[in-house]
């Protein structure tokens, strides 16, 4: 079972076209140039002195690289000739400055050669995870290799460094990611060295006499015996993810056991309802089981792209809507509220909420708008590699078996009993639930995953999904009803106790206090009102308004409860819109009366 | 008007003497011993030396004399021979190492003696400012006057050097406090040098170009400017007391309407509903308006008590129930919050929540449990002598009217028209709201203090008093229906909204997880529930017992807006009597249904 490559899908309309066009016009651009003016394209060039402006630093290879694997995806849908220029001559610089051993790492190469993998923290096999993912993606759009060439060279030498002479300061990487990028090259190339590497890391990892015990770092427990999300959420998702993919290829049912556990105590227990996850801003780690904190929860954008890369290396191991579930519900909220609208500007951590009086006072201080470039811009090259992925999670593939698992109006093209398939969606999903499938091709068995916010649905499922038979020329209509849904949280998650979020589809919905005034904690709506869904210009998703209530102002400040309200048409947007327009207070978890 | 002293009253049973009895009995010991202990009163020697234990500290010397102020007013009721031998000591030490001068604190003394006046932040006027109380205290209790004798040169000193000279690093105190004892101290010696000095300080500060303007000291404008109460809310509270005595002394109507409007500031909007202030633990400050936060409010025992006093000043100037108010919100909820029941151990902070999980991870973290002795140790004392201080708040006597602003079991003399009179209340409030006033004496107008949270009283009120009539040998009855009330906060104070705190008569109500099992914020009481007020071993009000519910446990962390709930009887029990059996969270603010 394998997700069908993401070059399989052309999405041709809809909501995920937005994102791609807006990817390809502005995104794409927008992060070169903050790369290009803070420097970190010329550090490539290794060639950066004390006292020279744009001190490279230490991960600035792996924002570059990010910024490629982008590039890539774009450039395999339709050529990138100018973005291409560039990308070569960035190869250029890492294959001429690339050490002769092998290793790469312009930071250290340029202002600290003798610290090379002296320290776990470092993220020097951090980036080079990054660049094998991104050399990867290169060769598969353009057929170059000069980049997988410089890749594969470097992967020798840490084979060398860390499993045959063990002569680095560590055994296994601070920050995870490496591991999954080895077991793209490994798919990709085939070169056995690549899993074995990977499966080095994974089985040393909390699992050696040489390193700290650290739950920060995910090395507190060898792999097998982990049950627990915990430590920087974003180094945890990418190594479950290379857990996932190394458990599936080996048939490691012990690594697939700790990867269910640890999956389910992230979307059990420590999940914000748009998907972000890594609540605790200190250390940016997962916090307590059913901790959802809104005005100061982290949740960096990262960290939601690296637990829907873990549902998807999940999904190709088992058969469940879930990790459909949490990828959908990833990719309409907490991850693409990291991106601004117009595609300028970046959030590295996604509030529920904003109280910025609150927040003034606060030792924790989330920024209320969105920045062009961050000090540590991991997020918004991630964002560009991640919005050209969507088609990577769209299809599982199984023989002549096909899940679906996402919606978009798209055209595949698969094989099924050895010839060439069509299967089509036609659809304005999420605005509408209707998706109609034509398909093209050898008889098939079409799993369709019915979403878990869709209580209306009706009839079978098998794991979750609706199954149809398909031959050539055959239609077949899902036609999921839109509620609107008004969710509640665990009763453990006590800052949502008395409150709910509103929901239509996958998407969750925010309140603005730019379009319903101050107080938002103190605004009831009203279950039974009647709501509108209404499409307006610059939100590619529609807004709701609906009747809701508030308590008249008063001097007062304490007084014996009364029933007085003020009645008031509250407007929803959806929540990966907010703070678009100017700095406003926002709230996710309302009271409902 | 002016309030009466404290020695005219004697509480004779019920609450109030409880804990006069259990003040005397345990506290004022307690504190004594753990004073002992970390060398507080060896300290007054004046002997430590470098690589010694327990090196004093800038402020011991007021822990120490706030004791012996406690100690002073216990005496006055009755005598106390061991403690009274113990605070001679204490006075010989302090007379013995006082500077010829008159300078004395024993940390700059035997520590840093070139230090001395250098800077403003270092307490040392504000040693002295307590140091003058308790001189007060002990000569009005003894006759002795030793100590005043001690504090009159000190003060001499302070007058010469700040007013005179000018000759210190600042001009007025980093720590307001002396400007109240100084009035006190005019107040009971009529020398007019002490009067100016406190009006120096009060006309100084804000307004000399010699100091730095600063919020967090109350020193950002004149005084007779401002009208928000800022910055380190015991400092405040202490130098808004003596703007208040200052104002009422000279007539001074722009300073009193100074006072005005920063009371209104507090009790308006920056009061938590159990009389706590100063909710922002970063510089132990008042918070902005309307921010009552609960987990991690700071609410330090020292500022509900510089409340009270603020609010007994105010009730000295102007006749108006609403000082009476605060001060019984204040003493009935978090003032003795601070105090365990057994009288041995202590809260410098005094939250409306307890969520310990949530305290884990968190960069500001209460204590949950009361203990025994702080490093900076300025609650203890306090709690002694303001204990002991009650029946100061109690009447506030104009002529031959005569305002009762606090109800306890009791018997106060009095001179109405130059005799004699003696009034009695007969009460076991707050546990009932009936009190029966007894008068003999010569005609005079009493007027009772109608509650705010009486909403029920009937009946016209002047200035929120019911007035009565009284001639010799009559007695009066007011009846103050104890309900049980839900209490809402303004629609402002967002922490608080959708939630309700319950009170009965004056005593603001919790639920700890002890009786109610965890998740206490998901409860919603059951507003048309029978409600049982049943006394109970070990708490010295009743507890309250009501109809309540929460939702069903479930495995799911999101799920469609559900109404099962699950039926329990809750256990409310008084604020102030929280943390008295295990650790436990606990929650003011719940829902209500």
């Amino acid at each position: 079972m394998k997700n069908l490559n993401f070059d399989c899908t052309k999405i041709n309309d809809g909501f995920w076209n937005f994102y791609n066009k807006l990817n390809r016009k502005s995104v794409v651009k927008n992060v070169y140039n903050r790369f290009k003016e803070t420097g970190r394209f010329d550090a490539l060039r290794c060639d950066w002195r004390e006292g020279a402006p744009n001190k490279p630093h230490i991960f600035w290879d792996s924002d570059v690289v990010k910024w490629m694997e982008g590039v890539a995806y774009l450039m395999e849908e339709s050529p990138e000739p100018e973005l291409e220029a560039l990308v070569d001559e960035m190869i250029d610089n890492i294959a001429q400055n690339q050490r002769s051993d092998g290793y790469f790492n312009s930071y250290f190469l340029s202002v600290e050669p003798s610290k090379i993998f002296t320290n776990r923290d470092w993220h020097e096999l951090y980036c080079v995870g990054h660049a094998i993912e991104a050399a990867i993606a290169y060769h598969k759009a353009t057929g170059k290799d000069k980049l997988l060439n410089c890749v594969l060279k470097n992967v020798d030498m840490i084979y060398r460094v860390f499993v045959e002479e063990q002569g680095a300061a560590f055994v296994t990487p601070g920050h995870e990611e490496i591991e999954l990028a080895l077991l793209k090259l490994y798919d990709y190339l085939g070169n056995e060295k690549h899993l074995e590497l990977a499966r080095f890391f994974i089985d040393q990892r909390g699992n050696n006499d040489k390193e700290e015990k650290s739950f920060q770092i995910q090395s507190n427990l060898p792999l097998r015996e982990i049950s627990e999300a915990v430590g920087h959420s974003v180094r945890a998702c990418y190594l479950y993810t290379a857990m996932a993919m190394l458990a599936k290829i080996d048939g490691d049912d012990k690594l697939k056991a700790a990867c269910n556990r640890v999956f389910d105590d992230i979307v059990n227990c420590k999940m914000s309802i748009t998907g972000g996850v890594g609540a605790d801003h200190t250390g940016e780690k997962f916090s307590y089981k059913y901790d959802l904190p809104n005005s100061d929860t982290y949740n960096e954008t990262c960290a939601a792209i690296s637990l829907a890369m873990f549902a998807g290396a999940m999904q190709e191991m088992d058969v469940n809507s879930r990790y459909g579930d949490v990828i959908e519900r990833i990719y309409y909220n907490g991850f693409i509220s990291g991106l601004s609208l117009d595609g300028e500007k970046f959030f590295y951590t996604n509030p529920l909420e904003i109280d910025r009086k609150k927040y003034a006072r606060s030792t924790y201080q989330p920024i209320c708008e969105r920045v062009k470039v961050f000090e540590c811009s991991c997020c918004p090259p991630n964002v560009v590699r991640m919005l050209a992925s969507i088609p990577r999670y769209m299809y599982t593939v199984d023989g002549d078996t096909v899940y679906c698992n996402q919606f978009a109006q798209s055209e595949t093209k698969l094989q099924i009993n050895g010839k060439e398939a069509i299967l089509t969606q036609t659809t304005d999903y999420p605005y509408s639930g209707k998706i109609t499938f034509h398909y093209i091709g050898e008889p098939m068995t079409l799993y369709v995953r019915i979403p878990d916010w869709c209580v209306e649905c009706e009839g079978d499922t098998e794991n979750g999904f609706a199954r149809f038979e398909l031959s050539d020329g055959d239609s077949v209509t899902v036609d999921l009803p839109m509620e609107i849904h008004f969710i509640e949280a665990n009763p453990y998650a006590q800052d949502n106790s008395g409150r709910y979020a509103v929901q239509r589809g996958p998407i969750v919905y925010c309140m603005e206090e730019i379009d319903n005034g101050e107080n938002l904690r103190d605004i009831s709506l009203l279950e039974n009102s009647e709501k509108k869904v209404v499409c307006e210009e610059g939100i590619p998703e529609p807004v709701i308004y609906m009747g809701a209530e508030r308590r008249p102002a008063t001097n007062q400040l304490y007084s014996i409860k009364n029933d007085e309200r003020v009645s008031f048409t509250a407007r929803l947007i959806p929540y990966f819109a907010f703070a678009n327009r100017e700095v406003s207070d926002m709230l996710v978890w309302t009271m409902v009366k």
